[in-house]
């Protein structure tokens, strides 16, 4: 099916799947290390302390739930795709290092006022959906990658659904700068709205879980 | 067996499993982070310091074996749902969400006083009990997810063992409230008598070692 | 060849060994967390300030090695023990507990003057490396766990071995006591001399590279 | 094939290739803990502190590649190395000692002037290669641990390709020292240089993705 040189430069993607797996879990572990009191807080009264943690919390819960839905259209996109070459892996591993930096994002999401933050937060998540929008037009490019029974749709719709997310995210830094941080995060719901669109738009589940 | 249309939002759950054994092996080793000598100790007497670590050291202990048996009753239900959907994927994430929040409740639990932390760490050990009943739930409720041959009795049973354990914490929180922390933490005793007794009750393995 | 009442409390050891792995390769990484230069020395000259990281360079070195060590021994271990039940999960977790200690027992080592680091170093390998003969000799009294073809010297070597090691760790607590620190490191070498010696009695790899 | 003692000794890379994937993956996570902020502008603008950081996230995406080719360099060695032995647990030990030293001296590198974080850097990537070599070099002359199809040539470059990566990042150590460390740096781009070449030189995909 494939020829000689093909084979030769192209590998399964097991290990590739086993090191993102790891590489998403730390990150989306190393969330809980934002969860801490201040030092003078220690001393003082926990009761006290504990309200200034709702922010805290809730940048916890919303990048846990940004960093798990990567990892679902990871786990999707690489559903269609067995097999991987040196390129693939190259453009993997830049995904991966935007999908790292999430945990420094939150970090000044729930430490800081202003609408920075919020900038720096949306244009991390820009550039992971682009990050996966690029895995799945190399794949889509390269002959050999992608398994042969994806539908002509599903190739298409599987490049535009992360772009689609990309660009509300990419907008939400103009919201945040324009209007503000509050309506910069609230132009994030659109990012869920547009994930849901696009997925009804797929018949097959290559992004089923993507947002 | 299954329709196409079935299969096609249907994935073998082995990446979920990998995920969440990453999850969860992280979650348990960042607790020894939590074991730290004050820092002005450092330059004192080491052989005084120690002693202040004994209470971190037993929520280390304490934390280590919840996880441990989390991540056992999650074993446990896995080997019983061979396949997974979008929906589980998403149960699934909320439940390590709150696995991950298990090291800062620890940190609470060791570093301050009052019945706070026991009421905060009984919360959270109440919300993962009742997401490892969700999961079970759900991938009883949708077809195709769970192996055929979990017999009726054991499809209850995973669902009342994690919900009876989740009760005593709930009550647990009501406790510390009441007559302070140390009577709060002596009700997780009861937790595990439940979950042993409950595990007593089932015939199958599905929650032979949930508590 | 098992009754069906032996099968439905084991499992395949897959999923325990790939559990075990993430702990003891987040334990290994967590290492260079203590490789810090103090926060005076980040304004003043760094070359004034690294050679007083030689103590915890070598302190990073030995645990890594003893990390690695232990997940050799373990990883051969279960090259022989297909299946586990509830309680060798149990006695792993246990085994898991001690491992993730050793970054905290370094950072004392590295950190502190006196016998008393050195004597929590040495405990806590000695509890390592009882847990390691507790699991073999759990896998051995429990029939269905130990693999057929394991012979009866390795199966008690696989308990001797360990303890033998054990025994030396738990001396060097004694002489660091008696005779200082640096004595009670010199002993270590004894360890490392006695788990050679136990392999080479061994006909089989079940202890290859146990120290 | 293989005689019954040489089978005794050896296993399949399965498990060596689990715990390698999970160390490198929490290390390339950790980088992420060197992206912090300074505590006094956190209570200050973040504009102001922001630029400040640039430094560090240069490091951080270097040191981020630098892992990932690394993974890549030890993903295709195996992908030709079925089975290992003791001795390549050991050797394989001692190159995820190096590894996990890249976080400590990317850290060095962001947060220090002069000529001394360079040479720190450039001499643990330079060990970093070499035991990249010493693993191909010992699966090598090992009997039954490289896969037998593997051409002479592939054999050749497998060990000549990290060598002479090593041998640039080694001297950049001179060059550091000499024409301070913004040379020894530009020096770095030669490594990449040498990589590329060597893999230009090889048949095989052995060594595809060395940098």
């Amino acid at each position: 099916m494939a020829t000689p040189s093909e084979t030769r430069s192209q590998y399964g993607s097991e290990r590739l799947i086993t090191f993102s797996d790891g590489v998403m879990a730390v990150a989306i572990t190393l969330l809980v290390l934002d969860l801490k009191l201040p030092e003078a807080a220690s001393q003082g009264s926990l009761a006290e302390a504990l309200p200034g943690l709702a922010s805290a919390l809730w940048c916890y819960a919303l990048s846990f739930v940004v960093i798990g839905v990567l990892w679902m259209a990871h786990h999707n996109q690489f559903a269609n795709i067995p097999r991987v070459d040196g390129g693939l892996l190259w453009v993997n591993l830049i995904f991966l290092m935007c999908v790292v930096l999430i945990p420094f994002v939150t970090s000044l999401l729930s430490g800081h006022d202003g609408a920075l933050p919020t900038i720096c937060y949306a244009a991390v998540l820009t550039a992971n959906c682009v990050m996966l929008a690029l895995i799945w037009w190399y794949a889509r490019r390269t002959p050999g990658l992608m398994a042969a029974d994806v539908s002509e749709q599903d190739r298409s719709m599987g490049l535009l659904a992360p772009l689609l997310v990309a660009a509300v995210f990419a907008g939400s830094i103009g919201v945040a700068y324009a209007f503000g941080p509050t309506a910069g995060q609230w132009t994030w719901l659109l990012a869920a709205g547009a994930g849901w669109l696009a997925n009804r738009l797929t018949s097959t589940d290559a992004n089923a879980n993507l947002v």
